[in-house]
């Protein structure tokens, strides 16, 4: 079966921690675009692939990492898949990409799903959910070049309905703060905290001074970037992954329903002062 | 974009739970039976539809429902995706599919993934993860027809490491119990709890006497069912989906590496021998 074929374990060599600190010097960069393509912004007469490629295109100068989220691929369905994949391929061999997958499952089907991400899709790291335990971590963690983001405090609304129970006498997104520190061994565990939450990020960073954390939410006012990175960042100013996407993606305004020309341009722009901003925060 | 094209949204018109119920009755059974492809499992020369079609067509008289496992298929890239959809389509409509796919995401991309589980691939219910709250849910409890089952007490041995943290006077599993009777506004959230934690189960039909239960990791001893099954059936013996997958899928033992032939026989067999099992525990 075609599906069987052998297929390259790896987009480019290296562990996604030194990979990732030189893409954030070479481009003095803290920010990760997101790349979450929705059928009613694309501009007409463009294709998935060529809008986020054309994104990636215009934007690689300016970022340390790029995000797609497998859910906005599956929603396309098969084609969405093999879109993702092409999408992957195309981002610049200097440039790690993450996947917002937030998967999780028991320990057989967790292997299922590494060999999905890391082996066919190809990507340097993935974002993963908590509430299973060590189990459904580890067959991620084996892979010890990648990179996997914890989910920690999320950046929603509902966010407390359970990672603000207390549990003892911390809340539960501490408690996993404290675990990712056991699960880290291998130092390819980091963290998700929403931007929206600044306070929890400054408790989650005192937890572990040393891991990277992903942030996602950010908005585009200064001082919620302030707020956000200042509290995130380690001691040396470094070790936040920035998220931005739709206010990078779809920075081109739309005008009866089409996007007017120039959206690269627009996006180039928009990642440009994004970066700067928070340079300005770090 | 030919991923555009108008779908179905519904596999087969009705709710999930009445349809279920209507199987339970006229199968006599409550076995679920995963569906989760390995591709060092499924007989030489025989295709991955094929196989799982075959096992369908092999035990549908048996069971009440169906599990594939997203990461199963998944881990074939985009045909793997092309064939979890062929294989959802093959099952008879008067049983009803659930997608193991344990997602939970932020409300935007939470739409994204109902349109991709829902719209897509045509599942009648999906598995969802409840650490990121209510947000992450409700774009899959909005489809009414639909039912979700939230991750509470999982069956792996690292299941405790969160969902067993005491929060305030009861365990975490135990307050997602509780607040899933509020995500049941509409009568469509059940909750996954593993079939390897009997005292657990027991605890989260206490809390929630008439929401359904899925119940996998279920052995093939006597003992195990009853144990797992009394605990989780609600007051008229019903109300619990008990999935099993490997024992059903792979009843056919290899040799040198080869099926021999009669796998469709032997998943039969299994089939039947496992719902006689369950009712007997019931």
């Amino acid at each position: 079966m075609t599906t069987t074929e052998a297929r390259p374990s790896t987009r480019v060599a290296g562990r996604f921690r030194e990979r990732l600190d030189a893409a954030v010097e070479s481009n003095n960069s803290l920010l990760c675009v997101g790349l979450d393509p929705d059928p009613d912004r694309i501009p007409i007469g463009v294709s998935v692939t060529e809008f986020l490629t054309g994104v990636i295109d215009a934007t690689s100068e300016y970022v340390c990492a790029y995000k797609p989220n497998a859910a906005f691929f599956e929603q396309y369905g098969d084609e969405g898949w093999r879109i993702l994949r092409d999408v992957v391929a195309a981002v610049p061999d200097d440039i790690p990409v993450l996947l917002d997958a937030k998967r999780g499952d028991v320990g057989h089907t967790a292997e299922a799903y590494a060999r999905a991400l890391y082996d066919w899709v190809g990507v340097d790291a993935v974002t993963l959910n908590p509430y299973l335990g060590i189990d459904a971590l580890e067959p991620f963690l084996a892979y010890e070049d990648r990179h996997v983001f914890v989910l920690c405090r999320t950046s929603n609304p509902s966010a407390g309905d359970l990672q603000d129970v207390m549990a003892g006498d911390v809340r539960l997104y501490e408690r996993v703060a404290e675990l990712s520190r056991d699960w880290n061994s291998r130092g390819n565990v980091g963290l998700v905290v929403g931007a929206t939450y600044p306070e929890e990020a400054a408790r989650v960073r005192a937890i572990c001074p040393d891991q990277l954390i992903l942030l996602p939410g950010v908005g585009a006012q200064q001082g919620d970037i302030d707020a956000a990175v200042g509290a995130a960042v380690d001691a040396t100013g470094r070790g936040v992954l920035v998220n931005a996407s739709r206010g990078v993606l779809y920075a081109q305004p739309f005008e009866n329903g089409c996007a007017v020309g120039g959206w690269a341009e627009a996006s180039r722009d928009a990642a440009r002062d994004l970066r700067d901003a928070i340079n300005a925060a770090r």
